[in-house]
């Protein structure tokens, strides 16, 4: 990756505007029109430490950050020039500060719906990957082992279930119903009767759409209220054998139900884009059950070209749109 | 399974017409129908020898071939009172001397159709585990790897290649069409305008849709004229770094100019439903390249529920035409 400035050499007698990014997932030609407006653009390709940002940040103009720094009270009420910290992504309200930004009249925003294609492109993956068992199959024939005896079942007349009927989830309800001709319901705290329509989905209660699904997809964001949201009585109220898809945060699904759920067959099959993050006594048990009964990836369904270049572009915009009007429809902290 | 008989408890007295159904994936209640005809149904669970399957044939109406059995001359000629070999399948040439059936009036039939979309499926859940590097990804958590840091690409920006257009290459076309939105093209010996106007698919010479691709599925029954169809020309001619699918016969892809390939990088990453049959010497190469370049599944593509009933229900209702008429729509071998 070229960056147009290295961390550190500007000098402090130039006038001109600063823009920082940090991360190395954006591409450089992707802030052309930061430095066609004027801007010098700073791209460190380390980790900046809580000082290292406070300082940069200190006559900085708009802040993208694309790493994993934290803009903390500390380094925003310091960033006396800052306009805008665009976040790289959903979730800013583990990076950003996004109260302290409001009362210093930050904007912060991020990319809403840049995702939605590649995420849920990735969920059918595991979903096929499951309802085939491609993952299980491919790795016993790896081991030198037949594998592949036990008939499956076709899409058209499987079932699937999506909690969440955000962006994402009704990507892959557009994929299952209009690709594969599945049948899907969904839960979602609010009823989507447009997309209901538009798909032909229905919405089912929330205790309804696990106890009749073939298939479940977990597709909602982790918070404190749906931490757990699938526990041992949900398990317990699926069709035996059935499949559990998570593109959502792990954490959403209770581990130990959910190792005792596939220890009993309970959950035919689960595939996880990333498990628990914080140690619990079901990890090692669980990881054991891969391939035959789990398959997991390191989180990285949104890691494509397309949903990365989207994200980008969406988050110079609106450093653009702050600069020179003061407004953007991508503010999330109420400025 | 339950059989409604068993093998060589039939007594030679009885008068009732016998039907035989070798293999071990027909679900018995799908025979029911030629038991309401009063036909007595045999279902041995193991493979027959030429003796075995000659001996019972002898007085057989019909013959529902599912197993690895061989139709020889010398057991059709034998068979004097037999009307029908039902083929559970497609490549029914492979078992059957159609030739010698036809001579002695048994019509010979198969079952088109029924596999289309569990294969279809099967396909698309490869192309996902490749595009995504899904099986990739997978093994490298299996093995306490983080893996995932690279970038991958979206179906909407990827442009497709079909060989063959037949009834699994039209609905592969379908659901990457009407689900994923890809670009679709496709190389078939005879156009299909029909299709290319209903999915917006369009034609492309052979040689150009080798060059043009980013991902090519290899969707062609195995034939003299499509053994190495795609050899070392056509993949130098890949587009660096294409992905391949086949989930046909692996024979259609020379295997010496496959491994070329992918050490080479010209294919970023293959996926095939079963590896060659016969010893090569680039096998064990091929086999060194899994998870990291290549995955293989053991030709499982078809093994649904629904395919298999569906092979059997067709299977049936045409040997009960032939029985009941002497016609039957499935008929392969000119009779």
């Amino acid at each position: 990756m070229n960056c147009s400035k290295k961390f550190g050499i500007i000098s402090k007698t130039t006038m001109t505007k600063k823009i920082l990014i940090t991360g190395t997932s954006v591409r450089s030609e992707l802030l052309n029109p930061l430095v066609e407006a004027g801007y010098t653009v700073e791209n460190p390709t380390h980790l900046l430490t809580e000082g290292e940002l406070k300082d940069i940040l200190k006559n900085a103009s708009a802040y993208l950050l694309g790493g994993d720094e934290l803009a903390t009270r500390n380094v925003i009420s310091a960033a006396k020039e800052l306009k805008i910290i665009a976040f790289l992504g959903m979730g800013y309200q583990s990076f950003i500060d996004a109260a302290a930004a409001k009362e210093f009249g930050i904007a912060v925003t991020n990319t809403p719906g840049t995702l939605s294609n590649s995420v849920a492109e990735f969920t059918v993956g595991l979903l096929l990957s499951s309802t085939r068992r491609l993952f299980l199959y491919a790795s016993e024939y790896a081991a030198g082992r037949t594998g592949g005896e036990e008939k499956q079942r076709d899409l058209p007349s499987l079932h699937v279930g999506i909690i969440g009927l955000g962006g994402i989830g009704t990507r892959i309800a557009e994929i299952l119903r209009n690709g594969f001709g599945s049948k899907v319901s969904y839960y979602s705290r609010t009823r989507k009767p447009h997309e209901e329509q538009r798909l032909d989905v229905s919405y089912l209660p929330f205790e309804q759409l696990n106890k009749q699904v073939d298939v479940l997809v977990v597709m909602t964001p982790l918070s404190e209220e749906t931490k757990g949201l699938i526990g041992q009585t949900q398990i317990s109220s699926f069709k035996k054998g059935m499949i559990l898809i998570n593109t959502a945060r792990a954490e959403i699904v209770d581990p130990a139900a959910l190792l005792a759920g596939l220890e009993t067959g309970q959950i035919g099959y689960a595939a996880f884009d990333g498990l628990y993050e914080k140690p619990n006594e079901s990890m090692e048990k669980l990881k054991a059950l891969i391939p035959a009964k789990l398959m997991v990836t390191g989180h990285i369904a949104s890691l494509t070209h397309e949903a990365r270049d989207g994200m980008a572009k969406k988050a110079v915009r609106s450093i653009l749109n702050i600069l020179k009007t003061g407004r953007d429809e991508y503010i999330v902290n109420g400025l």
